[in-house]
């Protein structure tokens, strides 16, 4: 069994309303010296067999089909050992 | 500057309708092989300064208040080296 991560992130120059919420947020919970929130997906992905090379570019099929919208998003595929 | 990673995954024991909807989806897309998916959340926080252990706590308790729902999700806050 191996298990795969799949990180999904908007891209850096889209606006991410819900990490400027909780940027908003913190601040008046107590927590100072923000600079930076940005809210993505993380998937976790097990598969049947080892993490051979073809199984990894699968998930990144997979990735760039369901799991992110490359228009906006970007993503990160890792083996988790 | 540091960033500061928090996944944020519901619990193994805890129902996962995204995560079952996407395992569902992929081997009708040509996909097979999958055991198990699981849906969670990532967040990036940049902070002024260094990652002391102060600020490490600090996001931590952030993390418990604010971004994990701590009765049906477990958190992990790693620092972005």
């Amino acid at each position: 069994m191996a298990r795969f991560i799949v990180e999904v992130m908007l891209k850096p120059e889209i606006l991410d309303p819900q990490g400027a919420a909780i940027a908003a947020a913190l601040p008046r919970l107590g927590f100072a010296g923000l600079t930076s929130v940005r809210q993505g997906k993380r998937f976790e992905i097990e598969i049947e067999g080892p993490a051979t090379a073809e199984k990894i570019a699968e998930i990144e099929s997979a990735a760039e089909l369901l799991l992110a919208n490359l228009v906006i998003e970007n993503f990160v595929v890792r083996v988790d050992e």
